[in-house]
């Protein structure tokens, strides 16, 4: 493992005792001098902005990985792409500590960032299914953001509380859009609130 | 005009001078004495949380206001919301200080809030045009919420970085699929782009 990773990995384990951790600690954490932890990282910010993008960009690969996985059609991607999506989350200790109001600048950056690279992945998928000639859309890149809007800011768990119920209501809604938005049967995607939010932390 | 008020205005004229005023320099600016603020509020914070909630209630109450100036039919009603919604923004001090890295918790915050409050109204709107049998929609108030989450937060200046351009496919893009969602002519809802968006802040 390289000496930026063994760094961010004692972060994560710091963020599990304290929110404070200083530099030093996170050096003896990682069995590194303090002063190889500044060739790396300026402070301490720089480096939990790192942790939270390496844990993110995980995420977004693993997305990547389980749609390259077998030849399907868009509509068996998208359920590929949101189960995947769905069956992963950061570690809760990230999630807390993203979910801190001192950290909202920070949660905020993630969830635009999660927004942008899954949206390019779902537009994509919207555009092999236009060529399928199963979807309609004009707009393959604007609807994917909007989705993405509806799951990265709506459906926060750490910005709007909302029942299970709630929840499951919202994405028989959104699928329901989708349906009528894509010009594809009514169910198609079900899946959407066939997803088991349970597992779901941020 | 009540004392909260003129306590909140006072804030507001610091916040155009600076951004750390002093509890003190409040009570001087509203003319109180430093303990007529405690009797108030508690703490600046608390301050600046009431005034930001003010700004945005104003905004909501004129969109109310709005609405009721005249008998309309459902499409007509919703045009009206949106560009009354647009043609106002929050003072530019409180919208500087909403993006301050250190307040994205409150501008997270505040955005969840109109969120809220103009979907109830929106959605209030798209149960009249079920009623007036223009509009097909099984679920208004998460349609409404649908549509605020692109509103509040993909088309936040704040949060993410658009051109006019972009802005502008993004609008075309939600008025589609809102048209073929509520299963109404396409062109019923070309007034969401040709908003003059520029006026817009927050």
């Amino acid at each position: 493992m390289n000496k930026k990773d063994l760094i961010l990995d004692a972060m994560l384990e710091l963020l599990k005792e304290k929110s404070n951790a200083s530099i030093s600690e996170i050096a003896k954490k990682a069995g590194i001098a303090k002063g190889g932890i500044y060739y790396y990282f300026s402070s301490k910010e720089e480096i939990l902005d790192s942790l939270i993008d390496r844990s993110f960009n995980e995420i977004i690969e693993n997305c990547r990985i389980k749609l390259q996985e077998k030849e399907a059609d868009a509509l068996l991607k998208i359920s590929i792409l949101f189960k995947a999506y769905f069956s992963q989350h950061v570690n809760s200790e990230i999630d807390t500590y993203l979910h801190l109001p001192q950290n909202a600048e920070l949660h905020q950056k993630s969830l635009a960032k999660i927004l942008m690279e899954i949206s390019h992945i779902l537009a994509e998928i919207l555009k092999q299914g236009v060529e399928e000639e199963k979807f309609h859309c004009d707009f393959p890149d604007e609807y994917a953001e909007i989705i993405l809007s509806v799951f990265t800011f709506l459906l926060d768990p750490g910005i709007f509380h909302w029942t299970i119920n709630e929840i499951d209501t919202k994405l028989k809604a959104l699928a329901n859009l989708l349906e009528r938005g894509l010009m594809i049967p009514s169910g198609s995607f079900s899946f959407l609130y066939e997803i088991d939010l349970s597992v779901q932390e941020s």
